[in-house]
């Protein structure tokens, strides 16, 4: 699968971009030998925050190399190509990191809902004075994101 | 310190997103024994993407306090007003987190910028098939930021 409106990202600057970024044993890994740092995936266009996961480099690179969105999934310890059993895939736009360094902000087209439980993001939950709301409601029901 | 326009969030109300959120150790804390949790910040009205940094169970509970945004540093091992020196303070819009209760969204009014730098937010270091660019100016110049 390659993100047909992105711009490949040359071996020598992923390779760069990886020798930049701070990866860390703090994801509670799979394999403890292998850093991660956190990824926040923002809809390019709206501003919207959609989540928040993790990467190592081998997702980096995927990412970089393809211009579809492959985290590291610290449950299940592999790689995680989102919407690739449910097609809600994030197309890359920008790769961007901070000051210093440890932290990635993935500017993304995001195809249908990057929640799990079928909504557009996964931060819902909202914390007021009158108590703990659901600000967002459900756009695909679950089911239909991963038949059975 | 407070925020005028903040509605202060009960104490009760405090108490369960504590029991709800999920702290751990991911966060290499000086003190292991207490847990972290990512926190976003976001500009309330713009959408833009400010900084990613921690909170710890003190931190989120003086947050919602306060209406004013304090997070964890976990290279001071101490609570972390943001601003308190620069007077960069960020004041809180909205408390949200995630499906997974385990990253924190907080919608924010910063003043200023939220980068140590003096640039307006903290992902300014971009990917392309070019290389890597800076993509955002100093704002502020540092030295005002921290006189010393």
């Amino acid at each position: 699968m390659k993100n047909q409106t992105f711009i490949p990202i040359p071996e020598e600057i992923i390779t760069k971009t990886l020798d930049e970024l701070t990866f860390s044993s703090q994801g509670s890994s799979q394999s403890s030998s292998q850093g991660l740092i956190p990824a926040i995936a923002q809809q390019y266009d709206s501003g919207e925050i959609l989540m928040m996961a993790w990467m190592n480099a081998d997702a980096v690179r995927e990412t970089l190399h393809s211009g579809i969105i492959c985290y590291w999934s610290r449950s299940r310890g592999v790689l995680w190509r989102k919407g690739e059993t449910s097609g809600q895939i994030q197309m890359l736009k920008n790769f961007r990191y901070d000051c210093d360094r440890d932290t990635i902000l993935l500017l993304v087209d995001q195809k249908g809902v990057a929640c799990h439980t079928g909504r557009r993001n996964c931060f819902f939950y909202e914390t007021t004075s009158s108590g703990i709301k659901t600000v967002r409601d459900v756009e695909i029901d679950p089911e239909d994101l991963y038949p059975k």
